[in-house]
């Protein structure tokens, strides 16, 4: 069985009941979340070896995230504790015209604050076929970007596959920070997941003008986003996940995939939505599934494409389907009949 | 004032609330239903006299039923109680591309252990006008197929209109034992509600291929079901329900009706979907109202998609509404203004 | 900053939660609401100087009232107390075909039974730059006809805008009453919100059968009615709120403005509903505001009907919206997408 | 089966949830409940058949009303339904220091508009042997004088035992009216149940000063109160429910019972509180099943304490016990271990 | 770290919100429960390492109980999956006088119906310090006798100190079959938990009636059927969990513990209680606990009083608190302060 | 009317329902509370005009603690906005042997980096009466020290008096440090507000030994903190809170008051608990509003005593009772009869 590892912040996520704004709630639901957790969880549900690791506090709350995270049977022996707070993130889930909110409240966690000495690379990376990051760990701060560089250095030298999910955050780090870290970061990553918006702020790539329609880029032009990201990286392989926002509740899901030089894109799912948080998150997790499991480059990305269009019909972050509920999806089943 | 019985088992439902799926719940909504009540309640919420016939365990979750059933003014006095638990059904309820899913936890029940002689058949339907029983009762065991035997037969005796939902279970018997059985318990039948496939698993009754459009029944088709079902048992009239498959919460729905000679098809509504297990129960109850009040063939048929139609709005299996929100959805306010 | 009074009735709201219908519900959601409150919560959110006058019960509920608006900024400061109960309204929401309904127990409320002199309209006016009340405050008895009355005097005395929503309850008072007071009353009122409805039934104007598309007035329609308010009371403004009903969770949206002698309609928004109770309350607010801040014509339909547009989201009677949250939806940032 | 009628006014109670006082919640759990109707859910859980009279608005909260009643198997069909609201009563559970506190918002219910003519007592009291009614009935006006009146002389005809608690409400009218139309109405009856205020506020009536001790009555002073309201009025039967208030949430709980000359003191219980509201009602209910069933005085005494002792521990008004149950407690099972 | 196994039953453990009875409730709370879990999660808790094996069905519900394990970082590594469905229990708790009521519907389990051969003691039992299981996995059927038997004979192969509490369920077998079983697997067992109810039902030991105070047993009682129950069987130690039944939520609770030939008795705390389901088996958890970390008897045993004191405060079947928290109590810390 | 001001921090309070541990929770309630804080509400609900002062963030947070703090009439118009977070503080109520628990999240507040020239005193204070701070404000850290000491040199040159609570919080800073800041700060003191350790820590301050009964302070003792704090930093009046902690949900509960030389000790109450979080506040608020209503000092004590007892019992910091009801409860109406 694969062992993935994946390396981030997870944080107490506090979402807003039935569609209540934040000046109106009295309670919030909570559970822990964060985008490289999300991707650890995804791949432990499919059945791989997961390893999630990052720093937590020591206290009630630190606790709490590794019974969140266990009960899924992704691997916590490599979380650390110490100082510090447990990030928190607040949710205020849109409908129709009214977008999702999210409020960041996550300076000073224990992660944050975390040093690069405190992993230990070598062990933790021992016996693992793939490594996955997104830009959010090295955006919140010096000490992290050292710490992912570690992490690649080892992991390129033990021959382990490395993803990235570019993630670009305008409020954790400007796009100048972000190109001149994420161009030193990207060069040992074998798997880049990224979308157009995020190809452009923190590496100035877009597509021609002649490939835009209506403002938005066509198939082609995500197709030469994903060749221009590869001609500048060397990427192996580009997915881009790609939503069309019809309204707060109901959205167009598909994805591009460059494998090597095929260009592949997925069928589109219009998703009636109850939780598109994370979405991404399973989509990278789709895909790194796909290619560990030996699935074909067009059946990899109708899998992520499918697990994420899954993701949207489930509360919290965290993608709680199994394969057979996403092959079941991929070979048609999307009318909703019941399970009996 | 009509008097209808029905017959069969009652479960206590188990649902996740807030599309949580069965893994994340921390709580269940309880309510108590079973295809027969079902239809016993929506014809007691239409003004009928329905009484259910069921047998029930001796202990607070039998209580618990019989107080759930009595404020419909469903007549419980013919219900037996005795050794046995109460069968139960757990519900997932899907959203977008994620299915609904039950899971049945419903063996060794009360009614399932049940004898044939326990039940007064000629006590029951004492000035009863109609019976209706669905494939499921007989599906729960041989005492089962005894038990509505010895009821078909006092009906017929008595000059007692029957219908019979199809209901085909595979989780409770095999396409083999359900035809063996059905075979013989639909010649006492005069109203059939089926599906096609249900028609197809039980009888191997299914249309010619020019009737089907990629991969569905035409009207033509469902006309064909209809009449081969008639040819081969005789029946008075058969309804069938149809379900358009968009996505989970959003349904096509309509229904077609042979009665006699005359094939008839009705409005189809566009549903978005609160709940939409018993709405089949609830097309059912419509056809026996529409039949027993003297409705015209296609008022009856508008008459049961329009309540069902509503049903798939309502928490719950049972179809709480009133004769006069049907007729207003029939005469066309489906538009949802508000009723102030 | 301008500084808006409003005079109605507001009400304890108690609403089933979960889609439950009144007779299965075992809670209610608790609000407070009216017509006239939620103008003024809507304005004070604007950042406008709302002053709401009304009479409370001098119990726990008066005090439970004045804390829920005091919340919002709005001027509680001439409200009086006294003998009479809070008036209730229940709210059962509808879902696809299931219209949402309200029964209205607000008879002998404080309000109802408060007397003209008990409103020192000198006062309460005292630099106030417009006067907005609905035809929902004369309806409730002759005492508040009259203490309309003297505030419409004193508003004009003192050189106040005055608005009026015809708002026409067909359980509160006949269409003759209705004309007879009405009629009396919109001489005093400069800018007037209608529907094609309330037109027809409390003044009998309606549009010519040519413009009358499928059962629905076309936009010529609406320009009639609206030319024909003007032209009969000498409106300076006729604002109408256009719903399409698709179902009970889906709408169109819209809005028409006749201004002087010019036409205005803006777009129509889809918009999937979470609680459209106070929508047109919402759309008066916005009116108002837009013409107290000077916006043009076009700029004010357009704001009124994005501000409105978002209401549909929100829970509640109250448009917890901000300037900012409206104009960047009329900047067209209406697809959801989240804000992080 | 013995059968007994009550006859009163049913209300939703609408109940602040987890202890929140009535200006902090957003939320109200709902019941239905009235003195009269909750000895009669009591007396039908014990097995017996009982009646409940009243007069329900002709709407969905109505509908409510039979709905909620009919699950317990009271009798509900001589209930009439026509103008008018349902009464609310809202209540703000208290706790330790902290009073219960109770908003009654009954008047213009369509039973307190009921006129006597509507009560077909001779149909309603055939096969009766019981009639029970409280002081709030004709607390609601003259009508219901005339109405219970009417009852009571048509019990007295039938030879039907008639009870009353004295039930006095100083909200609904002042103690000289209760004294002159008490005096009146209790001339009809056989049981009387009362507590010393009641007695004292209604009738005047107390216990010697030497009766008193550090404020409250001795078992001496209830005894005396007993026989002084047997003296007055010819009571075969005086009972006196007798809580001792701790802090709200913990109490006392006896009773003492006069029939004929034999005076009887039950057994106290100190009983923790989950709501308090409905325990006379079901000390009552308690009496008059025990009376009913030929249980002797003592243990129709010790019957009815322990029945309202739990009812201090169930949610609502109603006694949700069985007589099994009340034995079990009576026989020293008080110590709360697992049934199992 | 020391290595605990044990060995039993766990079940969906359905529980009704706010003191509702079974009757009232619309909603249950979920966990997931059993004797023998309860004391994996408890010594989990406490930091050793704890083994649950147990056999679950192959659905969801058997993937939620494994979740629900993993949390607590229990090793569920020798679970297995196959037919048959999750036992379910429910639960009503009381309050006062009135006491919690549990009803049971395991039969048909998974785990019921697995037979000896599927469990590989060998594998199983490998590197463990105590073996644990309780009265009730034998009296689930033979097979489980079985199963027990070769749990044991292997445990003393491997010289496992083995541990059983009595937990006689009167539902589940006879008291001369539970005499029967217990008395053969009890040839292995080091450590016995029971009560003096158990010991006399099962074994027919009990103290002289000298030692029975006001229908209870005094202290030299318990120490009586201690060493009584040690002279018959040859226990190392036995303990003795003590009950005070006050009310169903307040309790007296304490312990007795004889060691060798020593007598020990504890503390007794007075409980106010949240849910004290599972108290016993956290009792058995401190024992061990204490016991595998070379505490001394009279430690060992305030340890298991305060560990299942708290257990009381703590919603849920699982004792949810540190060791360091524990500790706490046992220094006197028991009055509540806020730690902050 | 007289106007107080208060100073401090005002945080998101979560605190796990139904007694759930951190760990378990799956939900918060939210609300808003602060030492400082809720002596401002606490006053505005006795009717007085109460000013609270800090500093908020520009986010919904901030301004959801605006209308939180908005519908209690507490004076808003002081509050500042700017960067930083809102702090948060977790609560894990208590329950019988196992205490409560409080995590602080309060770091990096934009209170805590707000500069002392951020707040106007001079316009602040102007027309005050009374101005109140407590401990925890100068512990934030030396821009807080120096924003107090600003206040309170224009508080005593406008003549103002001052009062403040200890509050010692180990977490937030060193007993060295407390000691010289709060010496310090304390000399602008006029009533101080205190709890014997308090005393200890900051001040070194105790009892002699002779005082101190099984551990705790006897009155004697209590009086001689009093008089050793007035000795030592001439306060005018130093007021006590005592709590005898039985278990974390039952508490004894009373105070004492040094005034000038004259000592007086208030009557006791044994309190079930709600929510004790926020009493002693409520105890600052209760002496403040007897002084400045000119109670004499022993019902200025009587009357906060009674008014804190009342906070135990409703949830949430803030006391939401009303000067009447507090008085009912001097009276000896503790005993929590239902008012109606």
């Amino acid at each position: 069985m694969a062992r993935v590892v994946t390396f981030g912040e997870i944080m107490m996520r506090l979402a807003t009941p039935n569609f209540l704004r934040f000046v109106q709630t009295r309670s919030f639901d909570v559970t822990y979340a964060g985008a490289e957790a999300n991707v650890a969880v995804s791949l432990a549900n499919f059945g791989l070896e997961a390893s999630f690791v990052t720093k937590l506090p020591k206290n009630e709350f630190g606790i709490a995230v590794l019974r969140y995270l266990r009960q899924y049977n992704v691997d916590t022996s490599h979380i650390i504790f110490g100082e510090g707070r447990l990030g928190v993130y607040f949710l205020e889930t849109g409908y129709s015209q009214r977008p999702s909110k999210v409020i960041y409240d996550r300076a000073n966690s224990a992660f944050a604050l975390s040093s690069p000495e405190e992993y230990d690379w070598d062990r933790i990376l021992n016996n693992a076929n793939w490594f996955h990051f997104t830009g959010i760990t090295p955006a919140l701060g010096d000490n992290l970007v050292q710490a992912c560089l570690d992490a690649l250095k080892k992991a390129k030298e033990k021959g382990i596959i490395v993803s990235c999910d570019l993630n670009y955050r305008a409020k954790l780090w400007s796009q100048e920070k972000a190109r001149e870290v994420m161009s030193q970061l990207v060069k040992y990553v074998d798997v880049l997941f990224a979308n157009e918006e995020d190809a452009e702020k923190v590496f100035g790539i877009k597509a021609d003008e002649s490939n835009v329609v209506e403002g938005k880029l066509s198939l082609k032009g995500y197709e030469q986003v994903c060749r221009r990201l590869k001609e500048r990286f060397g990427f192996k392989k580009v997915a881009i996940s790609l939503r069309e926002s019809i309204v707060a509740n109901l959205n167009g899901w598909s994805g591009v995939l460059l494998d090597g030089d095929d260009f592949y894109s997925a069928k589109q799912y219009t998703v009636h939505i109850v939780d598109r948080v994370g979405a991404g998150d399973s989509f990278s997790a789709g895909i790194i599934y796909g290619l560990l499991n030996g699935m074909k480059p067009e059946e990899t990305l109708e899998f992520a494409v499918a697990a994420s269009c899954l993701k949207h019909t489930i509360v919290g972050d965290f993608n709680e389907v199994t394969v057979d509920e996403v092959k079941s999806l991929m070979k048609g089943s999307g009318s909703g009949r019941v399970v009996r």
